[in-house]
């Protein structure tokens, strides 16, 4: 191979962000009504061009603080997407990114490329028939995915609940994120070496005060 | 965001392949010595520059073809690299990709961009002061953590012995990957439901002729 060779031509690349949260018991991801062609009308995840002068993790995080406004989120590269159609436009190549934020951290306003900003219902969206613009249902699928194997061997699902947690809110985020019921004392015993209670409860309300919980350091 | 801003300028798209076999039970990544600046007589992995027209995934198939002259071998996407400045040239995304090839497959030859190809012992150089050119050594850390981690929960080792294998192959495989030895009667129990029995065993020789088996059809 050449020297010159080595340089591809007439490829962009663009970061495309999975912003994920539970919200009313359920996993959604942030999506934006796409405002013009192509797919004008259509859902889509919010994305930024990557700066010539910008690495990977930057242009996410600025896509991220673009979208959401918030900084010192957790977000890890997910997968790129490459095939060569995927944008009609021009080629393409989309690394895709997955945050995960609590949903009262989430407070996202609409960009002025978008109409609209909200947060969709992952599970529904994926069962229907709904399009996305773009492969955007693909990393949407993908990303569910690779949440679901992480919340097994990580404490990723950490991320999708408060600082300090009670161990039923916590646990319906490891059910939501699996898709199924678990039952309480097996889950007990695999969080406990993970987390260490607080000083703090939750004010009693109708209820008994629950102990509040946090992530153990390491 | 305007529309015209989506598209990035100045980046180019690579692939890097990190080519895993096990021969000599070690495991080994194939590396080429570089001809040229940058890095010249340095330590590389093989890679190509992503045509236009061009899936990542064709991409990282073409540059597997052409460094080992194999087809129809396992190789799935590994994570994009893509620091502003790990390539002293140009701003280049690398997307990197891992293959899985067992040894007697290999019959590697050196391209004409470089001067040498060779296997590498991984575990060796990663724990050697030996600088890799770019940011290969990273790349190929992150290999053999991704390659741990899916020999606990998927088949992956079984791209790395022959299609028909004796158990003590196969263990001996997986002993490698996870750098440790496990007991008999436990790899036994975990591996058990993946395979099957096929009619042949290896010749005798000195010892006693042992069953081989393959990787049982889901």
């Amino acid at each position: 191979m050449k020297k010159n060779e080595k340089r591809s031509v007439g490829i962009s690349v663009a970061v495309d962000l999975l912003v994920f949260t539970v919200e009313q018991e359920r996993l959604k991801v942030l999506l934006i009504e796409r405002a013009e062609e192509p797919f004008a009308g259509m859902l889509a995840l919010p994305g930024v061009a990557v700066r010539s002068d910008e690495a990977l993790d930057d242009a996410a995080a600025r896509g991220i603080l673009e979208e959401t406004g918030l900084e010192d989120i957790y977000f890890e590269q997910l997968y790129s997407f490459g095939k060569v159609d995927r944008d009609p436009r021009n080629r393409v190549v989309s690394v895709a990114y997955m945050a995960l934020v609590p949903q009262k951290d989430l407070h996202f306003h609409a960009g002025q490329r978008t109409s609209a900003a909200e947060l969709v219902d992952v599970g529904q969206l994926l069962d229907s028939d709904t399009g996305l613009a773009f492969d955007h249902k693909d990393i949407i699928s993908l990303g569910r995915e690779r949440l679901k194997g992480k919340v097994e061997y990580t404490t990723i699902a950490f991320h999708l609940v408060d600082e300090e947690f009670t161990l039923p809110q916590l646990q319906r985020v490891y059910e939501i994120l699996l898709g199924k019921s678990l039952y309480k004392a097996n889950f007990r015993k695999k969080v406990m070496p993970l987390i260490e209670e607080t000083e703090h409860s939750t004010s009693g309300d109708a209820h008994r005060p629950s102990k509040l919980y946090r992530l153990a350091e390491v």
